[in-house]
């Protein structure tokens, strides 16, 4: 039993973590609470009772199943829904008229064909990925609607009556779901995305900047500080594991209005490319940190050549990083963003050229010591392989940016 | 409206294609289809329909819902949806007793409260990592059904025959999905991750060879036969991409019962640990493809010089991924892969102790050349990169795969 309550107690402590963590996810519970309740007044007062009868039941379903965390996945759903329901609900009053016309044998034999076709088409659309990514619900909800109506028909008599009542209770539903995330506290996903972005690009940067430090500082205060540049060596890890999440805010981040210094259309499908190329430099960062790890190292000879100048590189090529990230933030263009690509193109420069001479500097100690001379290149080669990657990153991010402020500011 | 034709027949065709590439995707619709049509029967016959009623609407709404490519994700729903409504019934019913015995006035307040609370609760469930996982959905049934039960507990008589009529129709319609989906061409979420994981394991080991190859023929047969292996060069492409598909399946398949070879406890995690090494040496891959694309190329004489032994390497390494995939996937330990293991090792030996002899066999052209030498050692130590996670990565493999065999045969 007492391992039973110490894991409740983890449990409950983790959960406590989340909140303080975010805050804001628990003013979303708040909001759905808010929702519901409000939504409820339609049973407790009688007058609101008597308009919508039963019906006031898809009102709570509605609110329930379509509110989101963010803005732009509420109005989705909504729209999904209410298109999906009034679509779904005209067809089935075509089939029905059909149906009922063809005589009392024939009734069930054509509804039950057209709930089975219908539903097999809508389910495969529910596959292709251009619908899945932004019709998937609403598919959903018309399979849903179309075949509660056809079937129903069978029995009720009063049709047009439920169909009209329930499709005012859903729009009753969704409406209230959009008022309450856009006005309390509204999270848009395309403030998210571009917080996320701009984020990750600053850990890209900061462990990059780790990541040689560390490499060069190896053998001098070895375990010194090590928790603490851990954690910042780490952080591109989340560049690489936030794919997902990027893909689904830019989606939901097409349905919002305009807020904030977000335009109706800002284009979010630059965010995924920054984000894919932010992706392709963290892979290069996974290599070089795979060489830290490794156990062959550079001769102390060659780093100490090659530390200054690597040092240098990486320490531009993450204040461009981090410049652009600012870029992004401020969605203005940095005035000193161009002087800092420069600088970082003629360091590394320097570097390539130094490593053209390195060969002729190591040539008496080479005989004497032909392993130092593997390591050796596992250090300098290393940096080659991230130094053409971050040229060609950087100019395609300068490009990008520039895009964007030319789409931004018009 | 040319344009507009066009479109439809590009998306037709488009659906077409899926539907041919994969055709268990139209077996899966026509499953919806058959399952919609059956549960329909309770409106069409009247014995049927008198048990049940206008609740017969619920069975529908489940089968929509809940049905599910896989079985194991319709298991999942299925519980989900079971087991959140009863829970949240009873809970209901007690808030709803509590309500009734305190007097008119009190009643709507208490109600309110109590969904506020309960609904506000259950949604920060579901932002709890370990909850989200599996039970996402039955929080979401558990809110639904509270609201709906206590609130319409204020205007309904009769709550509970409607709430027994309720569940009894849900417990209909989850137990006809389970049954359609498990006995008509059924799709298992662990067959599926199974052959996933080993589907891209052979690709991976196909990439890397591809590279390799691609890389010491680049001057050879240049651009001569193109298209057919930048394909299979771009398998990795898929590794890297699957983590979130690998993720859902491994969940899903906890849900399901024996079935073929897999038994009711089969260490699913083990496929994300493979999952996960395998990205790992994906971006490996990634770093080497890269080098073949840079303008800095080794030189002729390097490259011959390296080409056989990092021939043999590639090739030796992509034969044990290889092994380890057939292992996988018969799920039966070969005889040869300790083999293979073996002679991937000395192979890996023998390219390091060719690059320690190389800088005496450059010493001549490398005064004359110096940046020959720089581009040498791209090439060089792309290799050693590579080599390194690559033996991490097959010792970790083999250590992976005798674990599975060892629960896999007990």
């Amino acid at each position: 039993i007492a391992g039973l309550v110490l894991k409740v107690w983890k449990f409950l402590k983790r959960a406590w973590d989340i909140g303080v963590d975010d805050p804001r996810k628990v003013i979303h519970c708040l909001k759905v609470g808010m929702a519901l309740t409000v939504v409820s007044l339609f049973y407790f007062m009688r007058p609101l009772y008597k308009g919508v009868g039963g019906n006031a039941m898809w009102a709570i379903m509605t609110v329930v199943v379509v509110f989101e965390n963010t803005v732009g996945a509420t109005i989705c759903k909504s729209l999904n829904r209410v298109f999906g329901t009034t679509l779904a609900g005209f067809l089935a009053f075509g089939v029905h008229w059909v149906a009922s016309q063809s005589g009392q044998e024939f009734e069930p034999l054509i509804t039950g064909a057209s709930v089975f076709l219908l539903a097999s088409t809508a389910t495969f659309s529910r596959f292709i990925p251009s619908v899945k990514a932004r019709f998937d619900y609403g598919a959903m909800i018309f399979i849903l609607t179309f075949s509660l109506v056809t079937v129903s028909g069978y029995r009720v008599d009063k049709l047009f009556d439920m169909a009209h009542q329930r499709i005012s209770t859903i729009i009753i539903g969704t409406s209230l779901c959009i008022f309450v995330t856009m006005f309390i506290c509204p999270i848009w996903a395309g403030e998210e995305l571009h917080i996320l972005i701009s984020r990750n690009m600053d850990k890209l940067a900061n462990s990059l900047d780790g990541c040689v430090d560390e490499h060069f500082n190896y053998n001098g205060e070895l375990k010194d500080s090590d928790k603490q540049p851990d954690k910042k060596l780490l952080g591109y890890k989340c560049v690489l594991s936030s794919k997902a999440t990027e893909e689904s805010m830019a989606t939901f981040a097409r349905w919002e209005p305009a807020h904030g210094r977000f335009n109706f259309k800002h284009p979010w499908q630059q965010y995924l490319k920054i984000g894919a190329s932010m992706r392709s430099c963290a892979y290069c960062v996974e290599a070089l940190n795979r060489c830290i790890d490794s156990e062959n190292q550079a001769s102390e000879f060659t780093k100490k050549h090659l530390s200054n100048i690597c040092l240098k590189v990486s320490s531009n090529s993450s204040s461009v990083m981090k410049e652009v990230a600012k870029t992004i933030k401020t969605m203005k263009r940095s005035p000193s963003i161009d002087f800092l690509v420069e600088e970082m193109r003629s360091t590394v420069q320097d570097l390539q050229n130094e490593l053209n001479f390195l060969p002729k500097l190591l040539s008496p100690p080479e005989v004497l010591h032909p392993e130092s001379k593997e390591t050796e290149e596992t250090t300098s080669t290393t940096h080659l392989l991230e130094v053409i990657p971050v040229v060609t990153f950087a100019s395609l991010m300068i490009e990008i940016s520039s895009r964007i402020q030319a789409i931004v500011e018009t």
